[in-house]
């Protein structure tokens, strides 16, 4: 039998943008959870961190960060799953406590991004995805809106109603954030705002986006009961490259965590009271809450129109704010969220933002594009309850195996356009705008491809051209321009050249 | 009572400058341990890599990795210790079996390192030294050279027999190398060719340095019974800065990871069979012997005098070839350590290189400089023995507390050299030959600075001038020019201006 694990302490610095180092926010993170735990010795530090080395030109981190906490001598090291590092060095300090060997381990996770150029650290960021995908100039803000403009296909909803959605996401998570004393933005949003704001890569807008954010976080977790104990924890990894992906408008990396997670913990999706879902774009709030079972799939948007999700909701999505409006500085992230959930299940928030008799609360953090996602429960140890004879599974799990893919369908012309979007805000070394497109082939591959038109609509035939290493479509007999909603955006001479994007 | 943790399978690829990409290498690794190991669905996978960013411009590995291999959907996380990376990533998997929530655990170790130029991976390799050590000019053979020198005064050998006695590190490696098929060097060397190969700095030479490497290794850790267990495990910090230490010849890291990893395996140093020693350069090897408990302090260098050590000796020490012979891609080393051993135990190798009846094996694995040290402990488990009664501390662990230490001892103006080195391989951008020493200012602080004459000798005064954030130093009353057996190479006229060696 494995030891259960509690949460003994948590702290985390404000998230910003910040004129500290890395280690100093670390340092500081720990601090505040030492003085929350008030536990003995510290037998192992657990260190998450994304992209160090290339943010901060330091490596040795794990070793480095024991020295500055004065705990030179206990063993440190480092983990690193992508913007989901936060809650995978959370799980394997969680292994290290169940196994027995350690009693107290101390976690922080942090990043500090913001004193590079949004260019260098846009393209940081994109080596996270497939090489492929990334040399058509595909950036995570760019992946991220072709997947909006799928959903909203498929969701059948019009391009003004997907928006509106949108905007109810940013301005919830904005709200929520302006009652987050450790928040990056601490203010609400109007819809006039958030419709104001420019395009990073359509249809996302700069409020569609997490921020570029510096901040460290720290939990410490113990052997010795507490209240808050940790009951389930899920991990799954998917595809790297997107298209060869079974789905682009569901996760199967968060559909398998989950699984796990609520498989563990022996609960259903209807116990949880509040959820930390992974908002680094808005409607991937919308995707995660489908994709952990709250909502059936293509309905999570109904949710956020109802305002079930609001803080006073019947299950509050992001009480903290969210990557959105808390701020993501990537490797930190996901154990931001699991501290958010701690705290709202203590009760011990300020009465505005506290989630009302919370019991159990759950966390869904992604890395990468969605290929290596952490779920993680968390409940109060002195919450009684029956345990579920049946379990629900969430779906199929022989939904699980990759198809086979071959990546050089040479004798390609023509196919499908699934999706498409505009990228605004390029990764450094590539030109602003640039069209993007997954094209389904007639054989069935899935190609990114980039575009060589501005009007174009899911659905319509293309026919590619592979030139070097890159796809490049076009439309075929269009019968004229095609302004579906949004047209007006989607045409080059109507394309404002903007600056270049903060995502 | 955590679950028993065993080895079920084991695989490597060739050490060497290869053409193969990163991802390529693992899966050969991870096949090679499929087909060893037999064992059914893998639950988990780690990866080991330590500068995989910087060295090859990609992240999100953990999530590549399980994708490529076929994985996609079995969670996967990456850690990360420095060069003791391959260590520290099968810590992280013992801890997963151990504590009951995984059955089988995919571990895969590697880097890829050959394709930049020397110059650039000695930079990326730097960064992780502290700050302040670095920007002074401090390389890893730099600060391995200033414990070499220091070791030599201590133990009260001539530079003659210190000289002699590297050789005799490096001749035993390569010659255990050349019966290794998968070492990246595969030849004896000759005495002649040691004292012909190049300073890197001063008294270490080209074949007293790892060389740089290219590959992977991969171990199924499971909790159903095999002939390996995994016995010991001990892991341990030392400060970043290698001023801010009690001893220059004497790692704390190794010594209180072996004395954490021989608790745990209830064994002694004298019932270990052969030791796998992090010999980055060749007299980490003799102080990592001491530190694991083997010999006593400053006696290491006789046992390899004696022979001791070699394939045929008492105590085997790298049968391998070592970092030295078998290659050193940083984050794989010591995971290629533990398949050493595990093949050692399981008495299968060619009859020219096994061990005979070995029963206990030990790695010893550094991460930075001897900052994030693991030691490890496997045995067969079909080896009944009695347990030890009285299981001997290695030494007394009130010494493991970190001294208080200021960092800017302003009021500096003399003291005394420690140590010193000329370095002639330099990190990408300080001019190559370089002096460096560590000076014991009159008020007890240790610090580096850069020497500006070449006539130096351990124990002189010397003065000590700080011109922005670099300290420098210059002798005092030397009373004429000190030649102290090597003395003819520490003349600036009699240095002959190498190119940039290959560490």
């Amino acid at each position: 039998m494995p030891a259960e694990v509690y949460i003994a302490g948590v702290g985390m610095t404000k998230f910003s943008k910040s004129s500290q180092a890395l280690p100093e926010l670390m340092v500081e993170a720990a601090s505040k959870a030492f003085a929350d735990a008030k536990v003995g010795a510290i037998d192992y530090v657990l260190i998450g961190v994304m992209s160090v080395e290339e943010f901060t030109g330091e490596s040795n981190v794990a070793a480095s960060i024991a020295d500055r906490l004065g705990l030179s001598g206990v063993p440190s090291s480092r983990v690193e799953t992508a913007s989901s590092t936060g809650s995978a060095v959370f799980e394997s300090a969680f292994y290290a406590v169940a196994s027995g060997y350690h009693k107290n381990v101390l976690i922080i996770a942090g990043e500090k991004m913001t004193h590079l150029p949004t260019a260098r650290t846009t393209k940081i960021l994109a080596e996270a995805i497939e090489r492929s995908e990334r040399s058509h100039g595909a950036s995570m803000p760019a992946l991220a809106a072709m997947i909006t403009q799928k959903y909203q296909h498929d969701a059948g909803l019009s391009a003004e109603r997907m928006q509106s959605v949108l905007a109810k996401v940013a301005i919830k998570n904005h709200y929520n954030g302006s009652l987050n004393p450790y928040a990056q933005f601490q203010k609400v949003i109007s819809e006039n705002e958030y419709f104001g704001s420019k395009w990073i890569s359509f249809p996302l807008r700069t409020y569609d986006c997490a921020p570029i954010t510096d901040g460290a976080v720290a939990v410490i977790l113990t052997s010795e009961k507490k209240l808050i104990q940790v009951s389930g924890l899920g991990h799954a990894t998917d595809t790297l490259a997107v298209r060869h992906r079974d789905s682009l408008t569901s996760f199967k990396s968060t559909r398998l965590a989950a699984q796990q997670a609520y498989h563990m913990a022996k609960v259903n999706p209807e116990e949880i009271s509040l959820a930390e879902v992974h908002d680094a774009f808005t409607p991937f709030e919308i995707i995660g809450t489908e994709d952990l079972g709250f909502f059936p799939p293509r309905q999570g948007w109904k949710a956020v129109e109802e305002g079930v999700t609001s803080i006073q909701g019947r299950l509050p999505i992001n009480p903290s704010g969210g990557l959105k409006a808390r701020g993501h500085p990537v490797g930190a992230s996901g154990l931001a969220q699991i501290v958010e959930v701690a705290w709202q299940l203590r009760g011990e928030m300020e009465p505005a933002r506290q989630v009302q008799g919370a019991r159990i609360g759950l966390t869904q953090n992604i890395g990468g594009l969605a290929n290596n996602n952490l779920v993680t429960i968390l409940q109060r140890s002195d919450h009684y309850r029956p345990i579920p004879v049946y379990w629900k599974p969430l779906f199929d799990p022989g939904d699980t195996k990759p198809r086979l893919v071959s990546d050089d369908p040479s004798s390609v012309k023509s196919g499908k356009l699934e999706t498409f979007t505009t990228l605004y805000a390029t990764p450094e070394g590539i030109p602003s705008p640039l069209t993007l497109g997954f094209v389904r082939t007639n054989d069935g591959h899935l190609i990114l491809a980039r575009g060589r038109q501005n009007s174009l609509k899911i659905g319509q035939r293309v026919q590619v051209e592979k030139e070097g290493d890159l796809y490049y479509f076009r439309g075929i007999s269009l019968g004229g321009l095609i302004k579906d909603g949004m047209g007006k955006w989607l045409h080059r001479t109507l394309v404002p050249k903007q600056k270049e994007g903060e995502p």
